[in-house]
């Protein structure tokens, strides 16, 4: 779309010139996210206040332009890609902490802080906010909420929707509102706080957020233990989840993950068919025995080695090894697919060896790591679209994935989201009606339809 | 209202004659719940499946009579008293525990099933679900999701919205859905089942969820610490809730609240000004050093004494006696005035302090208890009917009770709801655009307005 001299004008008198862009070289990289797709935006603002969103939101709203709310751009399904044009609000530059309270374990934030850059201020002061995707340096909070973004401690500490408490927003129609609460306990009403986290932008900008605070535990005890094949290695993490000790993270790499990681961190990262990368934490007097229950349920068929890490750079090379895949991966196959699919613990060795048929039927390298406490295993199909018989293949490759994860009652996404990517595969996992009630609430927030336009929502 | 023949020949098709209540003498019962409001509907019904619920509300909603889903009306805010009259849906038969999956931490149940048979069945298995009112034993899963109902657990373990994982319900436009996941994570769309739980049955008719389960700790220890005066203790809570290691229980009881337990209890009970009871859980061999940390933040100005349970027994009398208040104080002022508002843990102190100033000018005796640990405090307004000042200050009372806990960062509820009680007061605490967006998502769900008619929503 072009937009009209007279909506640039009204652009301009909202936002200086230096927080504004309008030539389409300086708005290009705004245009795309981690999911390689790219459409470059009309225009690109860097907001500072709530008041000036308002103020966007107004304006677009009058003049039916769409409009993008972004974080960092880290996310991989396309859901800050503006794919029909208008403008692009960066939150880059809002980015204070209004707010630590540790006494009543809640942070006051403004959506652009970087995940990281929080987490630096809490933990001097002996807390955590629990979300921790891989890009937790670079990705902002306002991003994680949107997409409701997790990454390892999720399997003992919880996703963003189990670690927010209220928000400050604007809807489609231009009106802020605030929802939540200040306190770690309420029932005063719907939650709308949680209707918007995971909600992609898509019904409201949220612009402001108070999170809820976890005390870091006082140790941590990290262990790695080697399979022979991913099947045993799925199965022993079956029996660590229905054991009582929760670990603070469970991460699964398979033979082909782990090829990858020793190519970034060396000898340290060892071969086998899989690897489980396990951490408990807690009281430092208390880990003894978590590591041993843990270590356990780790035991039994297939199990090659455990080994617990005696010093913080063994732990440090483990998880940098786990970090890298993902950017690996991508240099080896740039198209890659990289889902995000979960399902209950218990059929993790169901899809394993589902996946397994799936890759030998559509001839498509796939590749899994992830998150396997919670059943969230990054699925990565490598095709090479110079390869005209994996290209064909790709797609009925895909949707053969998502049948399969249906089938063992588990859900498209565990923490990165819908957006472009997976949009058209929303009516596989959700009832019609329950469609439909997305989209009415989607039409109450939005009536116009102008903010992050075609993401998560199926046209109809 | 009178519901017509053919509405009555309908309902007769769709429930048999055991299952099925016409007269006003046999609905009566039905008419009431723990707020002590009373109106009889016109018919009461005892659904035993989904479908039979499934055409009860789109009989209802052809005829437009109003459809009040009920629980076992242990609530206290009139939530599920039908004002409107017309059809009470009683879950009381609708209670199979259909599918424990331990492996997955993971239980399917019925809407109907009592709280404390839940636990029951999974405490064999090494599990248990956080939500615990004080009526556990008698209160249904389906009415702790509509109203977001915790207890004493929460503090560490959350409240429904944070423990369950998906829902199977009926919208007032008799459309029928699923929402959520069997993982536990998810990223798959609108969070519709969070927007369910605490909605008060006015959205839509929860018939089956899938709750989250957590391991039991394999041990606990119970301590009781007695203050010199109710500021004291809240400061404790305070100092305790700012600590790295989270009691599974911090309870609050006032010098009055005392007294009323030694009644039930006996000299078990201390004399003082405040107690707090405080339970730790964990690994064995970690509970030390749990109950040194806590007890050290319990220690401070004020404390009299604090006394580590030795026995099962002691710790049964303290919390039987912590169970008994609400009763009690009802035996005292049968029209007391019941409030569950929640402020932030380092507000208490001024919470505390506010509410003696309140009572004083009020003349109304407030008697206060509650689970501490999250802010959330059972103010007792003990005004009796009979005394013609107190009935005339009530009103005022309760208003300056909610004025100061809004100033306090706090919210009108923590675990009970609106319902009607408290419906009034709704748009003290939430902006005029919330307010309109939950009554613009409730005519999605509920475009004719049957279910549960004039709760939780002030009328415009």
């Amino acid at each position: 779309m072009n937009l009209s001299a007279d909506f640039l004008a009204q652009l301009r008198g909202l936002f200086p010139a230096d927080a504004l862009l309008t030539e389409t070289s300086d708005c290009y990289a705004y245009g795309y996210d981690n999911s390689r797709g790219q459409v470059t935006p009309d225009a690109v603002v860097f907001a500072q206040t709530h008041e000036q969103i308002l103020a966007l939101v107004r304006l677009c709203r009058e003049t039916r332009v769409p409009l993008t709310a972004r974080g960092r751009g880290t996310n991989t399904t396309g859901a800050t890609v503006p794919i029909s044009g208008g403008v692009v609000l960066s939150f880059e530059r809002m980015n204070r902490i209004l707010r630590i309270d540790v006494d009543n374990r809640y942070a006051v934030v403004e959506a652009g802080v970087l995940n990281g850059d929080l987490q630096t201020a809490l933990a001097s002061l002996g807390f955590f906010w629990p979300p921790d995707p891989t890009s937790a340096p670079f990705c902002s909070i306002g991003g994680n909420l949107a997409c409701n973004s997790a990454g390892p401690r999720a399997v003992k500490y919880g996703s963003p929707r189990e670690n927010t408490l209220g928000l400050r927003a604007i809807t489609g129609a231009g009106e802020e509102f605030r929802c939540g609460v200040y306190t770690s306990k309420g029932a005063t009403g719907y939650d709308l706080t949680r209707l918007l986290i995971g909600s992609e932008g898509t019904l409201a900008i949220i612009t402001e957020a108070t999170l809820k605070l976890t005390p870091l535990a006082a140790a941590k005890r990290t262990m790695r233990a080697t399979y022979d094949s991913i099947e045993s290695a799925a199965a022993a993490v079956a029996r660590i989840m229905a054991h009582p000790v929760t670990p603070c993270a469970l991460e699964f790499l398979d033979g082909e993950a782990l090829r990858l990681a020793r190519s970034h961190a060396g000898d340290a990262i060892p071969q086998a068919a899989a690897m489980l990368l396990i951490e408990v934490d807690g009281q430092p007097l208390a880990l003894p025995e978590a590591v041993e229950a843990v270590s356990r349920a780790a035991r039994g068929e297939g199990l090659i080695e455990l080994i617990i890490a005696e010093t913080a750079a063994q732990v440090a090379v483990l998880w940098s090894a786990r970090k890298a895949l993902s950017p690996a991966l991508r240099k080896i196959a740039p198209k890659k697919i990289n889902e995000d699919v979960v399902v209950p613990v218990s059929r993790l060795p169901e899809l394993i060896a589902g996946l397994r048929t799936i890759s030998t039927k559509y001839q498509i390298p796939i590749v899994n790591f992830g998150h396997a406490g919670n059943g969230n295993m990054h699925v990565n199909l490598l095709y090479q679209p110079e390869n005209p018989q994996q290209a064909a293949n790709a797609p009925d490759c895909l949707s053969a994935v998502f049948a399969l994860v249906l089938e063992l009652d588990g859900t498209l996404s565990g923490e990165h989201g819908i957006g472009l990517a997976k949009r058209d595969f929303l009516p596989l996992a959700l009832d019609p009606v329950t469609l439909q009630l997305m989209r009415r609430i989607k039409a109450q927030f939005d009536p116009d339809g102008i903010l992050n336009p075609g993401k998560l929502l199926p046209s109809e």
